[in-house]
């Protein structure tokens, strides 16, 4: 498995695959009707700015998952060519199949419609396999990764339609559906590929440097102030506005909590800066599935404080159980930055779906919970019919998170079975956690001069 | 004083005061009328995306705040960590703190609104005790800065009360209540905390190295690039326009001319890097106060020329003074960034508002100078009444500054009081400027390699 | 040429510039009306707003030619001052040269009129001198860089003006206005500027370290992302949409492109960090020119990996000919990166220009292709007259870019011939590519420590 060929046919493959997307484009996909222009004697100048009026937030989520992502995971101190190149590949391979994908799903007469609302859809996507990417740094090939992607979109595409279109659950910023899924779903991978029990220290490269620190807070201060943009770009009506409020505080009062209690457990109290980069994000995620619900400026804030505490703890104690008994290794954390805070997230949407009444929701209680409402306009047939009550839509969020962490450990197994059982190359111990083994470095001289 | 029980005692007191922002949340804090469901039936789709118009503008603010400030802070070789670190953890803490002080200031009927208005109004909060922290960065205690912030943060609060709403002056981009407030509080709390005559020589890690100085250009531009947004985003009508065309060309002209004054004055006539990061921005202080005035595209270029000159003979000449003569340490130079520039921008304020006629400023003199129009249909209680003519408006914005100066030195002299001389521990000299005193930080074998 | 003297004279000159620049806009230049305050009785609050709403975009762009641009040049080891600093110094100059050069080309009643419009074109214009820079980087002066910038610009807008007003031709994303004319003017005065041949081996700073290659990443992943706000910035209508839609697919395909030729072709196998930091933006030159027009998905999909392609090529085999046998040296590979991509691009507008009818354009063909339409209700008098057939318009596109080509060509060789043989210091060979003769650079122990 090491030849020149094999090396090659990866990449070969790869570039079928990009051609393919070429070929599904063609047949299958065409823009929007407001992408085209008006027939004569009918433009109407706002309306297509009206279009793309969330280029914006389009934009600060692209920041987030090509910068923030990336750099995010440039803490490594001998990964950084990967952290900041993988990210940039496999968002770009992603985000185009994701738009045939979901567009499959939601596909039309046969075509599949193309406007801003895609591009931020495969965005978003992106985020899934960049987050399973974070629990398998440095251990597996990009070829791996790749692979792995493509088939945990499609997965990822077909669950989230069961979470919001057939249980029709609430998950605004997507914590149920893209976090705790590319999380479970990245630890799933890692467990197949978990090493043999006398190769389950630390790789000799798996830390980071003075700089690669630096360079990793790059990553987390782009991804902490544009996250009130990812939550909120989905979110409609007034809604949008809470969205942004609830996760700007969330986000404030975990950042706060993370260096408390960083300092509390760390070894002679001193910060630690893999909580710095990771855990302050924690409340992003944790208010993703409720931010748009009427949390108030205190339920958002205790969620912050919640995530943080629950974040680093994780990072200090639960994190080295896992790799000690179950030789789970978590190269980024993604379990204390998406796994649990997203599993908090769900529960606090099962707790504020309990309490949801139409007078609180009032005009806004048909786009957050449609099955509450018992007729609400649309065909859509979704599970247990309409008409839902409170206590009922709560027992549908658990469902949600239940059914999304099934499918993300199932399918993680599936792939990381593949990864490992058939002819991918797999890297050796000493070949981790180091650009070398994919990419050509510039002498040690250089460095040093 | 090193015992751990008082390492652990400041992160304790922390944890306190972000619970007690917790209760005061629950208690005061309500969305706004415009961030709730609209009732059923009266639902409008524009006026929600209406309300969060602000939004992209916000988010260049998040980035100035959390990147900008802090990377431009990374400069120091040995201090990185608490460059960026401890710019998100006072930021997370600050936005909270401000969104409670300057709604109890603000509050209607025992609740404060929470809107999209108030977390911006936050954001440039925190500018304030960042500010500050530039000149004192590295010979302080995490603790120390935050309990500063606390304490800085209410009385610019104060201070920003009196001078916008009872001398109503005007300041746009808020040179003279943020920036000058903030660098001449800290510049105060630096005197307070000044060296034994005996220790007044730089620290030993009191420099930058090769990748520090790059790591710092991350900070400096991206304030560079959304300076504009930071001044015109409180600006109403087509004075937001104005004060983008005006801070992008004040900074244009200032970041010119920094670099011409920069090769002719330093040591062998080549630049300075400190020069270049910091007084190349002095042209959006310098426009602050007054850019959305007439200044026309003179006006604004001519500011930026002044600031970037006096910016870098600051660098030169008057920070190595103040050193030598009041062991007055400025690890930042924020005097030569954030304050003189600022009362550049006070002075321009005052000449500008000796020449504002109603003819010239038609609609918006009622907005920009309120106190100036007769009867603008306001309750409002200026100080001196309605009606003002322009020299005494001008008269009144030398009062604002001399005010803020006297606020903000005072202020300072009071904190850096406390922080010297009452329980919390003090940074000896070896222990400055480096991030190994709170922070782990990766083993130097890891380094070299 | 190397007394103090000489070295001081050139920035004195840039100071000169400086204020010539400021008598011109307080001669010229007014704010345009809707940036004047409405009279009394008059003011709309919508409007002033409307007339801002390409600002998010604005800041883009700014992004892009600040620190995009900026951080993509700190790939060189010892040369990140001179990235980061000269790329500030020269789009602050350029940028306000560029209003007033552009204004006066389209000056009316002796007056510039200032509006968001001029600061976008401005940064637009900065992108011309930048990319020319690029095939410099490190070879050049500040002083003749800067100088050459001031030329360059000029003949830019005059081109620019004589490409889309007298031909009339398409060119929404700049590529042959802005990308090929920067390229190939910059190659020219690298021609004229060629070593000796007994000195035509590469400086021996002319290269990356492993820190600096992940600065530069930093460049690369800011232009990937705002890339779309560039090319769409200047679009109307639904082209805007479209504007953003194809580039954001160009890009993705060259991106994964990129990946698998350069894997390919590279030695051992490995990824090449110059690839992956320069071809992946291929896919947003190569779609520039038609970014707006009805290619469809699967057009801006193979156009991508075309351009990736390309470029990819032009790395690995055309750029080490140019310099083996022209002595023609690029040290970022612009001819790569803008301009054969460039040249694709121009060549696919003839191919879509041809196929344009009015029946797929509808209301859109007078904004896109305004010559192809009988009467379009403008007095402009483009060359050929009006109501031209598409394959007329096809031939103006390419006589468009022969025109820009030629016009690029002979003013970089002109431009280079001046900095060669007039009284600008050359940098001699051993003085290239590093930092140190320029600015104060900290001594190697700090760097070790």
């Amino acid at each position: 498995m090491h030849s020149p060929a094999a090396k090659v046919s990866g990449y070969i493959v790869l570039m079928i695959v990009q051609i393919i997307f070429l070929v599904l484009f063609w047949l299958f996909v065409r823009y929007e009707k407001t992408a085209m222009p008006p027939a004569l004697g009918t433009e109407d100048a706002g309306s297509a700015n009206e279009h793309v009026s969330k280029y914006p937030q389009f934009q600060d989520i692209q920041v987030m998952i090509f910068i923030g992502f990336g750099f995010l995971m440039t803490f490594l101190r001998k990964y950084g060519y990967s952290a900041t190149g993988f990210t940039l590949f496999m968002a770009a391979l992603v985000v185009q199949w994701s738009i045939l994908m979901k567009g499959f799903l939601h596909m039309e007469g046969g075509t599949i419609s193309l406007s801003l609302e895609n591009i931020i859809d495969a965005d978003i996507a992106a985020a899934v396999p960049l987050i399973s990417m974070g629990a398998l740094l440095g251990r597996t090939t990009p070829i791996q990764l790749l692979c792995m992607s493509i088939f945990e979109v499609a997965l990822f595409a077909a669950n989230e339609y069961l979470a919001l279109n057939v249980l029709s659950i609430c998950d605004c910023g997507g914590s149920i559906t893209v976090h705790a899924f590319g999380a479970y779903f990245g630890l799933a991978v890692a467990l197949m590929l978990r090493p043999a029990s006398d190769q389950n220290e630390a790789g000799k490269h798996e830390g980071a440097n003075y700089t690669s620190d630096i360079l990793a807070m790059i990553g987390t201060t782009f991804l902490w102030v544009y996250w009130p943009s990812f939550n909120s770009v989905l979110a409609s009506g007034t809604g949008a506005e809470r969205a942004i409020l609830n996760t700007f505080l969330s986000l404030a009062a975990a950042t706060v909590t993370t260096f408390v209690v960083s300092a509390l457990v760390s070894h002679e109290n001193k910060l630690d800066m893999v909580h710095v980069q990771n855990s302050t994000l924690a409340g992003g995620v944790a208010v993703g599935t409720v931010c748009n619900l009427l949390l108030g400026a205190h339920g958002a804030v205790l969620i912050g404080i919640i995530a943080g505490t629950v974040s680093v703890l994780g990072y200090r104690y639960l994190t080295p159980w896992l790799t000690a008994n179950l030789r789970l290794h978590d190269t980024c954390g993604v379990h204390n930055l998406h796994g649990m805070p997203a599993l908090i997230s769900a529960i606090a949407s099962a707790i504020y779906a309990s309490m949801a009444t139409q007078n609180d929701y009032q005009s806004e209680l048909q786009d957050i919970f449609p099955a509450m409402v018992g007729n609400n306009g649309t065909a859509t047939k979704f599970m247990g019919g309409l008409g839902r009550n409170a206590s009922s839509q709560a027992g549908y969020q658990l469902f949600g998170i239940a059914l999304t962490l099934l499918i993300a450990i199932g399918g993680g197994i599936l792939a990381g079975t593949v990864l490992k059982y058939t002819n991918f190359r797999n890297l050796q111990k000493d070949e981790q956690h180091q650009d070398e083994q994919y990419w050509e470095v510039p002498a040690l001289e250089n460095k040093e001069e």
